[in-house]
């Protein structure tokens, strides 16, 4: 038998399955009272489904699932392909496929709750899986900028919910907008078919820095003219800046005022909904890597972490183009489920179990009465909201005890027979 | 894009995951109480492992993983196993690697509680589907009876609180002993190694009776004296009969005064913990399918439905087996979570949600200052428990309501823009 898990992958142990237990109950509660809806797809997708060009490069990560039987033997023979189904990448493209598949029995808007496992055959190295748990909140079909705010003040409420016992603070979402950036690239003067590259290079900003993302532009081969001009722009919007300030700047590019209106309004009544939990930026550098983002893009950070704890955005277009059927407007906000755990973990940060973990430990020749007198006892204590366990003594006591310390019991109690 | 699931497996809407979470935290709550401490492990084991000779017949449903890459070229060229992973068929499986892979950071005994999907590519049919959940309860390195008591006491408790709310009674532990069937078969004269191919046919007893049986035996081509004398073991084994008398007619084949005194134990140890609540019984004819189980078997039936909610048994050699090392004792009860499911199902259950599910609907046109008010109401109702959506209001304002009672909301108040 091989002893470990497949490469990339990862068995949990008790305290880290409390740990994500208690983070998946609180984003489970707030999700729900603010009326999200679980529901739950399977593991498998059919491969022409994980392959519809809306997952970016997850699609050169998939893990194929072999036909079967008959099935398997006529593929090969024929030199076709292999598997008809692979294993999820996002929960984003099941969502889809969901929605179309469940729509005439589901409210609109669709507010959707999936929590599940994605598996990617990523380079595995520290922090990165190859199977991983995500936390999606979705609304379906609400073309309102109530889709953004509802998502936002959802997902920050659970974060501050989730990092107030860690004492991990400064709550952020950076809030930006699909339509400022490409009018960023046009006021600069790139050709409309090269915002997404220019959009990649300026993604890498917070890594890079600004000098960066100018010097990665030119060996991408622009015009020294361009990159200057669009990086001068975001060089100029200093820290603080506001949306109607920076459009101000990108002149006959600026897009059309109901963009600036809407992210004045979501960044508005978020941020008295947030109150001082958490504050709202503008922020003209946020890129959002995938590329079926439609509008409002945001991402939240927290701690003074450079890296950010969820991301989302709007994403109009996608349903239809999966389904090949109407466009349906959709807004999400992914929780970084496991960054947090993560932080969470690096902070040593343990959820308050406010209970005693008490084992008793029995002598292995008790008789049926006095056993039945024990578990009697360990009832009553359960009831009262002790964890206990009633198990054999072993010959090496001293070892079985700090084994079980390690594991959290905090109570021990012997019981002999007579 | 394909808008249904991969064959055999489903979709799960908001109310199917209501009652799947409610019957969870009941699962989750009592075991945790008992001490048992949940783990996880991957979706996908190594190939070698799912083939063990284990599994039974689910070794031939693997959902097989292909190679990726240059290992899947490579072995496409040598003709050699296109995969070298597939999803796990069963839970057990995966907490032997787990155990071994963890066993010096682990209590002894180890009280396991996996809850987790599986998948088997079985024929679809109603109530069978390919991707299903798993929840057990395992002990591991528990040699004594406690074990068996522990895993019985603890399931009976967890279907107790889950049967009680949908009127559903009679809850009944089935129990017999390996080496008691084992014993009966040798009593009739059969062959040692005809042993499994006759307990596969004793198995058929709840489905075609002991007449049925005694054909299905005959057929095997059985002599008809050894086959008259084990079926009249069982016909004169009337209902209620305990495990002594059973075994005092087995004559010199009877079993070990040692198994006797621990069934006797594990009855009248469990009846006592179980108290009103649910009975156990002396079942001669229970012979649960997976050839691992080494000494106590037990199943649990509810409410006069005839196929069981859960079963399990002592495995003793497993762990040993599969890993290659030393046996280490394990006992555990699997609780058929979707069999379960389906009964609640069907009897219409659903859990008693308290709380209001209120939807404000919103005009469109609603300015921040009134929508930052709503909001702020919607966070007060929140706050005192209820269930609160704040949606746009759509032009079709009755088809909206209708759908969303149809999605449990209970309430609805409209707010309009001056």
């Amino acid at each position: 038998m091989i002893k470990t898990p497949v490469r990339g992958m990862r068995d949990l142990t008790p305290s880290q399955m409390i740990l994500r237990d208690y983070i998946l109950h609180l984003i489970t509660e707030e999700a729900t009272l603010a009326g999200y809806q679980k529901i739950e797809t399977p593991a498998m997708e059919p491969l022409e489904n994980l392959t519809s060009k809306e997952g970016g490069e997850n699609e050169s990560l998939i893990f194929k699932v072999l036909k079967r039987g008959q099935s398997l033997v006529s593929a090969q023979e024929k030199g076709e392909e292999l598997a008809d189904s692979g294993l999820r990448y996002d929960l984003t493209v099941p969502l889809a496929r969901y929605f179309v598949n469940n729509q005439k029995d589901l409210p609109l808007p669709f507010k959707s709750l999936q929590i599940g496992s994605v598996w990617r055959a990523d380079r595995p190295q520290k922090g990165r899986f190859r199977q991983f748990l995500q936390c999606d909140m979705d609304i379906l079909g609400e073309g309102s900028v109530l889709a953004e705010i509802d998502t936002i003040t959802t997902t920050a409420k659970i974060l501050t919910r989730i990092f107030r016992e860690a004492k991990i603070e400064d709550l952020t979402i950076h809030l930006n907008d699909r339509r400022i950036l490409t009018a960023a690239v046009a006021y600069a003067g790139f050709e409309e078919g090269d915002c997404g590259s220019v959009l990649i290079s300026l993604d890498k900003n917070d890594k890079i820095g600004f000098a960066g993302v100018k010097d990665d532009l030119l060996q991408s081969g622009y015009e020294a003219e361009k990159v200057e001009k669009f990086i001068s722009l975001f060089e100029q919007a200093a820290e603080g800046i506001d949306v109607r300030a920076f459009c101000g700047m990108l002149g006959d590019s600026a897009p059309d005022g109901g963009v600036i209106r809407d992210l004045e309004k979501i960044s508005s009544v978020a941020s008295s909904s947030l109150g001082s939990t958490g504050k709202i930026v503008f922020d003209p550098t946020l890129v959002r890597g995938m590329g079926y983002y439609t509008g409002p893009i945001f991402e939240c950070t927290a701690g003074g972490f450079s890296s950010s704890v969820a991301g989302g955005g709007r994403y109009d277009k996608m349903i239809g183009k999966i389904s090949g059927g109407n466009n349906v407007p959709a807004c999400g906000f992914s929780i970084g489920f496991e960054r947090i755990v993560a932080i969470l973990e690096d902070a040593q940060f343990r959820p308050s179990e406010a209970v005693v973990r008490r084992a008793i430990l029995v002598d292995k020749k008790l008789v049926s009465e006095k056993l039945e007198e024990v578990l009697k006892r360990a009832d009553e204590l359960r009831a009262i909201g002790e964890i206990v366990s009633v198990v054999t003594m072993s010959r090496n006591l001293k070892y079985q005890i700090e084994t079980m310390e390690k594991n959290g019991y905090t109570a021990f109690e012997k019981v002999y027979s007579d």
